[in-house]
C-alpha cells in the first residue's frame, strides 16, 4: 500500500531558512501512511511562456507535482505577500495539462517569520489556491513567529507549540486527503 | 528642468506581453513634466539573502529605483495573484537602505489580462505597497481585459477606453507626486 | 430519506435584490436531494455581545443554521467588500456553541452586481470562511454582472450563462457535501 | 483657526469595547490643531436602498461625515474581517452625493483584538478605502492585542507601546491631511 505522497515547497531559497526548518520538522514527524518529499526550487526560472525548452530543474519539479497527492506549502512573508519562488513554482505547475497537476488535490499552508507569523502572505496564497482548485486545510493554521527561542542554532524548530501545530496540521491534511480520494 | 522620474515595472517577461504594451502606451503618452523609464527584469535573480554579490542586472535595477520619484506597476494576474517577477523586483528594492528606495514615494497600478482585468492581483499588490510605504493612486484603476480588439497584431494598445484611463491615471500620479514632494 | 438541507443567505435586504434573484433561481432549480431554504435577515440586529436577550428573528435564524447541512451565500459587493447584513448573520451564528453551527459544513458563494460581479467581496468572504471552518466550492465561481439583459422586469434571472453556472455550482455543492458527510 | 476635524468610528457597539478604548485614548491625546469627535452608530440601520426616510441617527451621522476632514477608523476583527457596524456606516456615507462625503479625504485605521491585532480585518478595510477614495496613513499601523495588561479594569488603554503608536499615527494623519488640503 502506497500511502499519501506529499510534495513540500518552500518559498525561501536561503540555506538556513526557518520556513525550510518547518518543513524539515514535518518530514521527520509525518504520520504513518504519509511520505513528504521536499522540492528543490533553486534552479527553476521565472515563468515565461516564451521559454521553449524547460530546464531540467523545472522538468523534475513538474514530475514531482504529477506524482503528488497533496502539497505542503511553506509560505514566507515578503512585504506582506507571497515569496516569488513559491508562487512561481505554482504558476509553472498550473500551466501544465490544464492544471491537472493540482486540480482537486489537497494542501496545507504553514509559515515562519514576520510579526504576524506570515498570515498576511498566507491569505493571499489561499486566494491563489481557489484558482488552482486545491482544497485547503482550514485548521489548524500554522503561524510561526521566528523569535529567539523558536529555532536553535542549527535552525531546528524547538518551539513545542509550533511542533504540535504542525503535527496536528499533517493529520488534518491526511484526513482531508481521505475525503477527496477519488 | 527635472520633471517627475517614473520607473515602470512589468510583471510579465514575455516579449509580446500585453502588460508591457500598456506601459509602452504610457511611455508614449506621458504628460509634460514626466519621464517614464522601463525597467528590464529579465536577468534579475530570485531574492535570496544568501546571495553575496549582486548581478549587474540587479545593480542596474536598484540604481533605477534610487533615482525614481514614482513607480508605474504593470501587474499581470497569475493564478489570482501577483506575477513573481514584479513582486521579486519590489522585494529586492525593499531590502536596500531600510526601504529608502521606495518609502514615501508614489505609485500607480495597471494591468491587463484575465476575466477581471487583473483586479485580484492588483489588490494583493496594494497590500504589498502598505509595507513598502508607497502612496498609491486610488482612481482611476486600470483593469484591462485582453480581448480581441484591445491590442492589434503588433501588440499595440488600441482600445480607446483603456487609452483614456491610462492618460487619466498618469495625470493622477503626477498630482499625487506633487502632494508628496518633500 | 432526508437530502441535503441548504440555508441560503442574501446580503442585500432590498425587495428587488438581484442577489435574492440568484437565490430564487437556485431554489427553483435545486438538484434532486437538495432543499434550499431562504433565511430572512430583515430584523436581525447588529451583533453586540452586550445584548442579553435574542430577538425572535435572530433565534429563528440560529435555529435554521443549526439544522442546515450546507450554506449558499449570496454576496453583494458594497464598496469592494461584503454586505454587512450577510457578514452580521455569519458573525452571530459563529458565536453559538463554539461555532458548532458551521464548523466542518460546506458552502458555496455567488453574487450579483458591480463591474467585477462581486468578486472583490467574494474573496473577502472566502477568508471569513477559513475562520468559520466552512469548506467552500472552488469551482465554478458565480460572478454575475447585473447588466441590462441579466434580469427581466420582474427581477427574474434570465441570463442563460449564469443560470447554467448556478446549476453547476449546486451540483458541486452537493458533491462536496457528500465528501464531508460524517 | 479651525484645525483638522476628525470623525472617529468604532466597529464595536459594546459599551466596554476595547476598540472604543483606543479611540478614547486618541481623543484625549489628539495633537494640537486636531479635534476628534466620536460617532454614535447604535441606532444606524442596515443599509437598504428601499428605505425612504432616514432615521435621525443616520442623518446625524451623515452630517458628521460631511463636516469631517479626516476619519479615524477603529476596526475590530470579527471572523477575520470587518465588523458590520463599521462597514455599514461607510456604506451609507458612500451613497450620499456621489461619495462626496469621503472622496479625497484622509483616514487612519487602528484596531484591538484577536491574535493578530485585527490585521486581517484592517487589510479588508484598506481595500474598501480604495473605492471610497480615502487616502490612508501607511505607517504606523496600530495592531493591538487585547491581552491581560493592555487595558485596565475601567477599559482604559494602559499599554505604553500602543499609546505611543496611536500618538504617532495621529501625527501621521495630521501630516497626510496637510498634503491633501485643497
Amino acid at each position: 500500500m502506497s500511502g499519501l505522497k506529499v510534495l513540500a515547497l518552500c518559498g525561501s531559497l536561503r540555506a538556513k531558512s526557518t520556513n525550510k526548518a518547518l518543513l524539515e520538522y514535518a518530514i521527520a514527524h509525518a504520520p504513518e501512511g504519509m511520505q513528504i518529499e521536499l522540492a528543490d526550487l533553486t534552479d527553476v526560472p521565472f515563468y515565461n511562456s516564451d521559454l521553449l525548452t524547460k530546464p531540467a530543474a523545472l522538468e523534475r519539479l513538474l514530475a514531482q507535482f504529477a506524482k503528488a497527492d497533496a502539497f505542503l506549502l511553506a509560505c514566507p512573508e515578503y512585504n506582506y505577500s507571497i515569496a516569488p519562488a513559491l508562487k512561481n513554482a505554482l504558476d509553472w505547475a498550473s500551466r501544465e495539462a490544464s492544471n491537472a497537476l493540482m486540480a482537486g488535490k489537497v494542501a496545507a499552508i504553514l509559515g515562519s517569520g514576520g510579526g504576524m507569523g506570515t498570515s498576511r502572505a498566507q491569505y493571499h496564497l489561499r486566494q491563489v489556491c481557489v484558482f488552482l482548485d486545491l482544497h485547503l486545510v482550514n485548521k489548524p493554521e500554522v503561524f510561526c513567529n521566528a523569535f529567539a527561542n523558536t529555532f536553535d542554532a542549527d535552525n531546528t524548530l524547538i518551539d513545542e507549540r509550533i511542533q504540535g501545530l504542525i503535527v496536528q496540521q499533517l493529520h488534518a491534511l491526511q484526513q482531508l486527503a481521505a475525503r477527496f480520494k477519488r
